[in-house]
């Protein structure tokens, strides 16, 4: 079945091998027509049942999950555990149990804590699906970027990707270091270094075959943006400025904002990307974030693609019979 | 194209022409039909995909717009961001162009300031209903509330209609002022002078030609109601006794509620209407509001119906092409 | 028809014949078959629209409802009306009023008070099914339960069924008393003196003709599971150590808790049941529960199974035609 992936969940990117990458690209771009249909609807996943389980509120996560389940035909049904203090909950395990038990094909999981949708993939018979976990890992939004660039760059390989901001607790950075390395990336990482991961400052992981012994730490955004094939900004939180990672968010932007003066520094042609939801004026200035170098809208439609691709993938695992997803 | 709007978006009624609000009311008399079948379902906007957008808590017309949408075959996707002050979100801007790239083809939104769909239209592509912005405006609440007067007398043309209550801080109030002077009604407005806009006291729109030049005030609620072809009173909302635009809900009801008493100063035949929640008791008495002349269920009945032709004629006119909605 | 009840609405399990209870298990355990297909999609209730009414938060019986709705092709809606203080809503009557306005056709209601689901049926023209009503009912949970039984012992006739832990406060033991004692089980209760209804503790009930003459109740574990068939524990409410009904949750587990050493004493092949979601290690062992005498996942799937077989009664009663479910 030329489209399932080698594992039925996904997890994370580090245990992607980059065929499997590939496959997700390709049918990916095979989606993103689809939404371009005045009837955007396939009969694909008629009779599946998708559970977006989430733990942490994400407006944006789960209508991309809605809508890429709804667009394939499937019934899509939203749980939000409550997780306040006072409402004592059943634990993940027995939640798995009854959402399995309901007969549920693929579960959707954002959790705070990391490693939850590793802890239901071994539980549970059907296919797992991380949303994000703690500041482990956001995996869709790791594919949905190198759709993204690989849709306008033609490919990865040897293309400067600089990532800026909160590298150290951003999920979306450290899913992102995977995919990148593994498609060949060459990545700097640039922000305030209380906010680098220790293990890139010292050179802990500068040894042979580490697979993110490539990564370069530079702390000079214009250096670091030099030549970059793409930027990436990542959201600030602002409360890191209350666990004093920060001296204050006017001095971040002064130091790490993306403005369009220091997109002179880049590639001519150099793409602007940002997860998403934006702090406009802080981590990047209002007319980069809107100009003909962004491609932060072109990443919510890619999501929505590369959504479709996995919750296809993840159904098809399911069964063993090879049957066309359009 | 028959049953599309000159325009794609509802933002108020100030902006539909005569001849367009008798189009939604036509097409709206229709599928107020399918609604009585065993099987309410036309596949119209299959593949379509409509965003309830709240930023204000409103079951009733959430509920409403799902079961629309959902009738005609869209794909329903509500989504309520939090506005808490803790909770700093994105900008309405940036959530607009995060929504219009996950491929929305309405975006039915309710915010609490006014203006935000006016907003939302400028910078999207796809078309934008109004559920409700601030004190402004509330256009489907207007349509089907003129739909329910001319399916039970025929037309509005002379007719008069005295609205009860808080003026000033209804959007139904305002948006219905539009509705029923176009459509040719003699309005009358009643209620304790602090709830009726400064407009309408003084002689400021008594000028020829101004929309609202024939609207009379009349404090004395008996007086207002004679001969009274329609009485709609509007719901009042308890925050205005604690704001000091009331001395107390009971003296409101006893000088402003609609009883059967005073039933009796009207046409014989008179309607009785209301937007709901009903504060029963308050502004309306129960004897009046579920008696042989209510039509406030009724008018439930026509919003889903009004606002199935509006989701309709939206999504018509993003193509070209000509196809029966039914 | 064959599979419609002799009431449209499922209001308590005390009003369902013995006949119209075995008609439910037969088309559940039809539905129960569909849930294992690969594509889980009857077009049964097409156009027809259910509405989850949830005055209270109910994560599980919410999904399992909107879960077989969907399966049915229905289209479901969930509505959580705001019941805080501060926000004063509309009347349990004017919101059942709006709803069948909107032209639902099925109305599935929890409610923190005994009785609202019997309020709404005498009021609406559509079906209303009762998923929780204060301490009063529960009767889709009943009958699930029973489901349960019957599949893995082939009747309750003569069966010992051992209920264990807070029965004063739950409807589900409430209503499983009805359901058991109906279906000819011999019911016996155990648990803290001050959680078992007064009546049972005097002899109010044992007259001649009482339907719940039978049921015994013993305050020793050991004893009361002696050669049972069936042991169902009960989810203990941490409330009711604040509120004085029990000394402590360790003390409670001891004398209460269901163990794989006091499992010994019942039958062999006894079955272990509990409604979820469990406090594990509180009123139930961690090995029982996910045990292989469990069957509390199963009740799970024999719940969606059993919901779809309601809810196609439900409709089929508002229909004279004879048509097939499948």
């Amino acid at each position: 079945m030329g489209h399932s992936l080698s594992t039925k969940h996904l997890l994370g990117l580090e245990y992607l091998e980059v065929k499997d990458i590939e496959k997700v690209l390709e049918v990916g771009f095979i989606f993103k027509e689809i939404l371009n249909r005045p009837i955007k609807k396939v009969p694909t996943l008629r009779g599946k049942t998708i559970i977006n389980l989430f733990y942490e509120p994400s407006t944006r996560t789960r209508v991309s999950f809605e809508q890429a389940g709804k667009i394939l035909s499937a019934d899509v049904i939203n749980v939000t555990p409550e997780t306040s203090s006072t409402t004592k909950g059943e634990s993940l395990f027995n939640t798995a149990l009854t959402i399995q038990a309901m007969k549920a094909d693929t579960v959707v999981i954002r959790h705070p804590h990391a490693g939850a949708p590793y802890f239901l993939a071994q539980k549970l018979d059907c296919s797992v699906i991380n949303a994000g976990d703690g500041m482990h890992a956001h995996p869709t939004q790791g594919l949905l970027d190198i759709h993204t660039i690989v849709k306008h760059l033609g490919s990865l390989e040897g293309k400067k990707v600089t990532i800026v901001g909160d590298i150290l607790y951003s999920r979306v950075a450290r899913t992102n270091l995977w995919a990148l390395t593994k498609m060949g990336a060459k990545v700097v990482l640039c922000g305030p270094r209380t906010l680098i991961p220790p293990d890139f400052l010292n050179n802990a992981r500068n040894t042979e075959g580490h697979p993110f012994a490539s990564i370069e730490v530079e702390g000079d955004l214009n250096l670091a943006i030099r030549d970059a094939d793409v930027v990436m900004a990542l959201r600030i939180q602002r409360e890191r400025q209350r666990s004093r990672h920060l001296p204050s968010l006017l001095e971040y932007s002064r130091m790490y904002g993306i403005t369009s003066q220091r997109m002179r520094h880049a590639s001519p042609d150099a793409l602007v990307m940002h997860p998403g939801p934006i702090n406009e004026g802080i981590e990047i200035d209002s007319d980069v974030a809107h100009g003909a170098r962004s491609l932060i809208e072109y990443q919510v439609t890619a999501g929505v693609a590369i959504r479709m691709a996995l919750l296809c993938s993840a159904s098809a695992e399911q069964e063993p019979k090879d049957q066309g997803y359009i």
